[in-house]
């Protein structure tokens, strides 16, 4: 007879925390995912900014799971899932993957709240090609100020809009600061890198708003003493080429990034299940779905109510537990037992602003400042070497982190070819 | 009194080398490249092979001459030379940047030998970004062939055909040869990447046929010994989406490279000078061209006759030698001195076969196997510390090339939209 099949689709936290969790178990397990690597999505900023290079945070899914046999990793586009027949549909072959249970981790994309033109002008950052879309505007942006003689034009090019004021926006617009005051300073004749302007545009009332205070306070006294401009309040009302209108106010911006709002991988509305209004699944207190035991929804794509009526963020700790919840739970439908309800731990969250200043809420400890950033690299370098080589870890990336290393200020791919 | 300006198309090997001999030149210097970074091109390969990072062997123009105050480096695409006006003009703004000495080191491109179409199927091997692209290409053909169920399709996609026996294509079918045999090893469940059929061939009689012999006998027993089929005397009559025609035999390969020809830049046209049938620059024996002392033109875009009626290989060696001579030639033109015959110094050529052979031959004296690979690693490292950090040389270098780190093998960009 054959082992039962566990698919689970998305090779992020979750999904990969699902898989591990299903290593010593009696099941064939398939990861399926559109990219061959998984990315460790808390320091992607960095690579946008020009501060880590892909293969620092990156990894082959395959490679992180070489060593459990009961694994097998597909390159693969999931189309649809159909939950009545048990298959998923995949694009770009004529294949139906069959399974026994599955674990559903696709994930989010950018949301533009409904203004998808501005996705041209103003490009997001959930995976590797956007960081390395990002990381060619910033630098051409310099390159072209370089050797433009126009100072109106040149003054556009050397400034930087970041609209959205959460964790991805203020380490983004951070690591701006410090590219432009402190990496690129000694590399150009005409322009001094360290007059560009990198404005942080949030519409709510402040910065990291889901975090206690004191630390948005200090994060946004922090991003101010690094040279970033914070807009607070300030809703945008419309993106063009170059250009972000924030209430009455027009900045002509060479570099628009889009760092506001998520939407869920539309794989969700294909399980026919109800979903919110940013398209995420609500799934049972178990993870599982309305009427299939056997399909779990984790991760960013899922939405789970807390028993205070609250709702879980979208972060990797989420998704690494809901991973290993959804893997047992998996099991138990398999074997017809009941599933236990998901409870989260709450270990803790973190922001850095910049490379020594870090905000960390951690329930029974809040730190801000130097400690919170030598506790943010600490955990960060920890986690890491879960995917990577340990030797490797600790050499490659902590010198390329440590100083400015220029190796990653490369150009790749058609940069020139946005407004 | 303005200073004397001397503009430099190209910042490759000859280019960079001229720019470095202009140093204490009191003269302005500006260097045009399309692209923000230098490439290491003689480890290119490795980066297709996946054995390498981009920013290994890279770093950005402007960092490496960052302490000469009289460079400035524009990102600028060249489309002509206007040698009766002394104006180069640039594409994508409506400059024109005039010069008092002009040192052209646009370099070449591939040549399909008037067969255009083949592009699409075979793609070269010059910049960074067909790096990526070749790097994608075969990372994709292995995970396709995991999830394959169809035999021949599967052999179709672990077939691997180099086209071209010269340098480049042996140190491709030998790092692909390696990449197969060791690094995916263990990571595939479907397939068994050692396999993977690795192709090279040549039209000629040998490959390596520059060198002397006893080498490309040793070269080719070497490359067999890796696991590469060495088809010599077989020149490519056709090539289509995933097949290639060598006289009357077709293969079925996924993955085709082409390291076969290469065409000089278009630029070269635009001096209205004689140029040979690949497009080269016929210059005269102090590398101007006729009737102009203040244009030289040096590396592979030039068509250096020597004494002996031969003509210099496109070799690093050849552009950097030239590109200092050239530097000193153009401050003879500005001082209207006369200028000083250009003359060659062969200090060696070197070729690696995989991760643990070489061939040199240095003249007096010709290496094989592991000492020649040793000798080459020894002056590969010295070379690359001319541009990059010596800490991060030894240690991330060599750590990514000795072990088959699994960092660098991410498939990023669109590679799944060819055949």
């Amino acid at each position: 007879m054959a082992r039962p099949r566990v698919v689970i689709i998305g090779g992020g936290f979750g999904g990969l925390h699902a898989a591990k969790a299903l290593a010593r178990a009696d099941v064939d397990v398939i990861v399926l995912d559109r990219r061959n690597h998984h990315v460790f999505q808390p320091l992607l900023y960095q690579v946008a900014a020009a501060a880590l290079s892909p293969g620092d945070i990156a990894a082959p899914i395959r490679w992180i799971l070489r060593r459990q046999r009961n694994v097998q990793v597909w390159l693969a586009d999931v189309t649809r899932i159909d939950t009545a027949r048990r298959v998923v549909r995949v694009a770009d072959a004529p294949h139906e993957v069959p399974y026994d249970a599955l674990i559903v981790a696709a994930g989010v994309t950018h949301s533009y709240f409904g203004h998808d033109d501005w996705h041209a002008h103003a490009p997001g950052l959930k995976t590797l090609e956007d960081a390395l879309a990002i990381r060619s505007r910033v630098l051409t942006a310099f390159e072209l100020a370089e050797r433009e003689s126009d100072p109106a034009i040149q003054r556009r090019l050397l400034t930087f809009v970041v609209v959205g004021g959460g964790p991805t926006g203020v380490e983004l617009a951070g690591a701006l600061a410090e590219i432009s005051r402190h990496a690129l300073v000694k590399d150009f004749r005409a322009i001094d890198p360290e007059t560009a302007r990198i404005i942080l545009v949030e519409g709510g009332a402040d910065v990291l708003q889901t975090y206690p205070e004191p630390l948005p306070a200090f994060a946004r006294r922090a991003l101010e003493q690094l040279g970033v401009a914070v807009w607070t309040g300030s809703p945008v009302t419309r993106i063009e080429a170059g250009r972000v209108h924030v209430g009455g106010d027009v900045i002509e911006a060479g570099t628009i990034l889009w760092a506001a709002g998520v939407a869920a991988s539309s794989l969700g509305a294909s399980l026919g299940v109800p979903l919110d209004r940013a398209g995420r699944v609500i799934v049972n207190d178990d993870l599982t779905i309305p009427g299939h035991p056997e399909v779990s929804v984790i991760g960013d794509l899922a939405l789970f109510r807390t028993a205070d009526g609250g709702t879980l963020p979208g972060v990797a700790q989420v998704a690494m537990q809901q991973g290993a919840h959804a893997a047992r739970g998996s099991l138990a439908a398999l074997a017809r037992q009941p599933r236990a309800p998901f409870r989260y731990r709450f270990y803790g969250n973190m922001a850095t602003i910049g490379r020594n200043s870090a905000i960390g809420d951690f329930g029974w400890m809040r730190l801000k400042g130097y400690p919170a950033w030598l506790a943010w690299l600490f955990i960060h370098i920890v986690q890491l070497i879960g995917f990577r080589n340990r030797f490797s870890v600790l050499t490659q990336w902590a010198v390329s982190y440590m100083t400015y290393q220029r190796a990653v200020r490369l150009i790749t791919g058609a940069a020139r070819d946005d407004a």
